[in-house]
């Protein structure tokens, strides 16, 4: 089983960045946690804060991974081209937030992305990617 | 660990409610099959169409529990009532959705409560409940 | 043949209320002349200002009955709850109003249960839940 | 006892025209029904694709008959004109509709003329024209 | 002379909840203090998270009592069914709030039920009821 | 020197409609008593209820006449086919209202055809066409 | 027959300011060609930038003179101050501007004085006042 | 193969009125090109600046033509009605505008027409319509 | 103790203006009354209709009094310069309003000077006033 | 002759995404077949996901090719950065879109980059470039 | 060279007021040291609550100075008198302001009067004047 | 010392594009200008049309130098993600625009990036620049 996480704009920054919304760990020592939490998945992960890699990585992956695990940042509010990749491609995708962005910002509350992605799971801090990691396992 | 399972209106349905959007399985089923999945857990549920009931269970258990799992359903975007209950306790609350409501009508992408939840899921079917669980269980 | 009259919040004052906009027949009354009039017709009547108890009535007979008549009078504007409620069952449900609604505030001209009813009847006073029984009859 | 009943843009292709929505039924044909049906009542028929033909007509009839049916169709939600020039006849003006606006486009929830008449009756197929007859001579 | 003090949903967490915004007294204590207070006053206390348990008190005393304080809490904001409650009776109601709402969540700016209401008086905490006790025996 | 009146829907009703916003006054008698007043101009006058043969009796005169006078009634609000008619012709325009619009419904504060207008008149009864004349008197 | 005539903030620099919008005539100039014009009437003269001084002015004349004439400027979309002391007066109020404000920002277009004035003439130049004493020497 | 050209108001002023944006050819003019241009097709053109004959020609020619080409001008903003008899006939309608609509107003960047319409071309001038004729050639 | 009372624009004419709104009892002859009930207090009074005038007046007291009751009329919905005078000084100030502003026009719905107030009390007449000091009183 | 095709996000997935909206040919396929139609002309075709290479391209040929056909897809409703481009060049650029975009979401029906193109064509599916290329040939 | 600062209503109190956005330096302060920063230019200051005075102090140097700073403190956002007051004038006017406008109440984001300023600094404290002056010579 | 500056989309145009609102001469002639000016400052530059690339740079120069000048040209008001890295990284961003944005379309009034941003100076001319750098070596 193939899962591909995607995260986009200043995450590679996390662990750096206002750690009281972010935590203090960085996302490259989370990862290796969960790839031995979960030995049975090949679990790659890209960061990008270009939108447009974003989109190629989808299209790259999306006809042959079971499972995607987006984290848009930024980009969640405003790209209507990543919602479009997102509909265009057939591995169902996870949408992913850090934070409980309804408690953020009134322009954080609107996703784009949202209503092509299969589910939606925010506010658990890094565990939102563990969770999203379980909830593509259990569907297949 | 003591976690409760609330229902908003129209819940007690599932199983015969438009199934193509909520599936044909009531959630007493469910409720049993998780029950049996989290043994270590005290899993109560409790449904009530009436918004004041919904606040006095929060009241309730909100002072005493590790973890409430909120389903508000069509209370969800007009309650602001519970959502204030939601603040007022203790006990951290996770929203729960059964379907991708940012694929349906515009009045169910806004949350009321969202703001006040500890985390959302949503999109995944009764799979968000059990996601829920996971939830509050790794945060203890 | 069964159908079922419910009336929202503050339709118990009914001929004693804002007698300019409602009229100063008891519904109690007008009930009696409308049974009179369809006896072939088992009209029963059901009277709440509880939200959750409108949905309660709703979910007992919307699998059974024939036609429901819904004046869901200040919730009309505001209960995504009861909208779904209608939608969930199975009988057909005739919304109905007193008075003209276009002609008073503007928060009144938006109904949130329309579009999951049949039809709608409003503006005829007490002689809306007349037509509304014809609707039903003619239908069947 | 006359009464007129005025139909709007379109309504002459009834029984042609996206049959899904309004039927197979052409007006002249149900029109003839209902003539039948209501032999005591002079029941007088008008159809135009122009606005202005439309309020020539109310301000016609509008001092004399009895009562005016009025399916503006897509008038409705456009016309200033139409509306003022019910407010300026004597006769009463019901509203209706064979479709349930409410089910369709945002833009037909909002009916400008709405205000102006005695009462609405929508969402019936060609029913709402009967029960908008009967609810003038109940009145009467 | 008789007043009616109605409480809506959450404040019988008085004194618990969300202490810097509205005080550490539980309202019971703070209900004793002014019935001693206002000794010529028969003072009536009543709490309600359900909405439409709140009506039928205002219909109760609605057309009996000489005046109601009335805190809508989160149903200020939401309830239609409240606000034409306040309009269908005779008693004269006073809008009180324990906090000043306008500096807090722009959806608390918004008073459903004020313009039904005598008068409206908010932000002295507590003393919020006292005030309105005050502007009723002074009224009458 | 010719200066056309064009009046708009409903507006052949004056004298009959609405008396306590319009006067008892017909237009056509109104409009002897300006011709006499004006004795040096030539003042024509037009009324339809069809959007169309407004436009087109500005086509008509609108490379011609010194000036035009409209009272476009409902059209006011609602017509950009009129508007860009006035932007389309040489003659300049005067807007003429018999009410004052700003006092009356929110929809009649916005005039699509007033940023095309030379200038506007209204409030004045009547007297709106008398002003409306001199003004064009003058400017020439 | 007393008429005052008041010119808000800016109309001080008439003749030297944005002469393509407003023309080169300062209205000192303008003032005495109009005092010629109408010998019969005291006509007097009041310019201030001071909001307040403008609803001084109005309090001053308001229970006294026949008609006010008043340009209120700037002031005319932002001053709910100005529009109260119109209605708190007995002297009838003529709006008054010289451009079309219609053909400029849209902030412009948005009079809140105008629902309390009797009648409102914009977009003649100066002639604008002439009509204005016109439109109230004949109401008189 | 037929095709109708269908121009709405003010085009019959195309060559006169407002030739920065409309260019100097009359449309007969150009009418006579492209029929010469297109020799096998049959290329009729009507004119109206009334809404409701515009509706009549839709439906005149909509259920026997090959493709109609419409250039609604004013309507297009503004005609729920003619947006339905577009989707009321069988033959497929292509929009079309001389001038880029989106360089103008902002109520001309809406078109309620369009939604219904096969496909859309603006700002080429006359040229928009040839392109509309070849888009209607090449799909047949 | 010192109280300062501020009234805005147009409350001078009180008794004269609108009695139906605002009574017919001049502020003077009021001041005289409540000066008596509180003899205890150094209750003083100002009224201007200048927005500046009324900030220079907070400047002066509101580092020395014990209150403010300002009854900012017009301003109430208009002047950030007034509700940053607020904010800017010590003394906290108790905003008051004659009439109930939420049954009024909608744009009295809304105080920008309301947020950074102490507390708000309206539609109790000029008892508005005795109930502020009031508030006052008991706080200190 | 040259003229550059410039294609936005997703769209190299043509023929294989959401087929029943965009048809099931490959652009590289289409392309083929109308290079050979148009040999005259030097037809470049360049796509990108990246906004910000999609601008290069645009600054790279905009000041030396003859016309630009660009299909922004997802960004043509979000970029003001691609609108700027467009308006920084010399070349005409032709707005073009597969499918009609007002069938579609709201957010689809506003465009950022028309205001600045030549002309916009939708609606034609791959035969909307062909369409486009005409158009730049003929108005050279 | 003559340089006219301008500030508006409350910065009066600066060094007093909310030091934690404005500071604790008294604007006369910060006036000598940059008089004496900037000792080859005339630097004079003015400070009024009042907008009307703004608007004169405006008129009286502004067809003589070299340049104005602006500080219009809460007129900012509500004076369309002063903005009017601004393009009236010759000498170009740099809106300035110590806090960042961004980062505070929505209602402060937007400026009615930088449409007609040369340029806006905002968000360096007093600095800002300092910058604004810099701006001032430079450019002449 | 060091100061980096980033320009975003089409400003690498500069001197060629839009001359009347950006002026003649290309950055990189006013970059040398500015660097023998500011002699003690490492000035840094770099000019991307692509979003995450200035990302990019805005996370590789934030942790390092003093101060960081951004014009983000139509980034500035689409992008999250931008915003995000500015409040991501330590050093303080300036804010610049060549322009004065709010003469223009209203969509360049609203800066996503300006709440982040240490200030903002706009509408100088590329003397803007140098004013920004003034603002950070003085607050150093």
């Amino acid at each position: 089983m193939k899962i591909q996480i995607i995260n986009g704009p200043n995450l590679n920054l996390l662990g750096t960045r206002e750690k009281e919304i972010y935590g203090d760990v960085p996302f490259e020592k989370y990862y290796k946690l969960i790839q031995e939490h979960f030995k049975d998945i090949q679990l790659d992960y890209f960061q990008s804060n270009v939108e447009g890699e974003i989109i190629n990585k989808l299209h790259q992956v999306g006809f042959e991974y079971e499972g995607i695990i987006l984290n848009a940042a930024g980009y969640t509010h405003t790209s209507v081209a990543i919602a479009d990749a997102i509909k265009a491609i057939n591995t169902p995708v996870v949408e992913v937030h850090i934070s409980n962005v309804y408690e953020r910002e009134d322009f954080r509350h609107d996703s784009l992305i949202a209503p092509n992605c299969m589910g939606s799971i925010s506010g658990f801090g890094l565990d939102s990617y563990r969770l999203a990691i379980e909830s593509i396992r259990v569907l297949k």
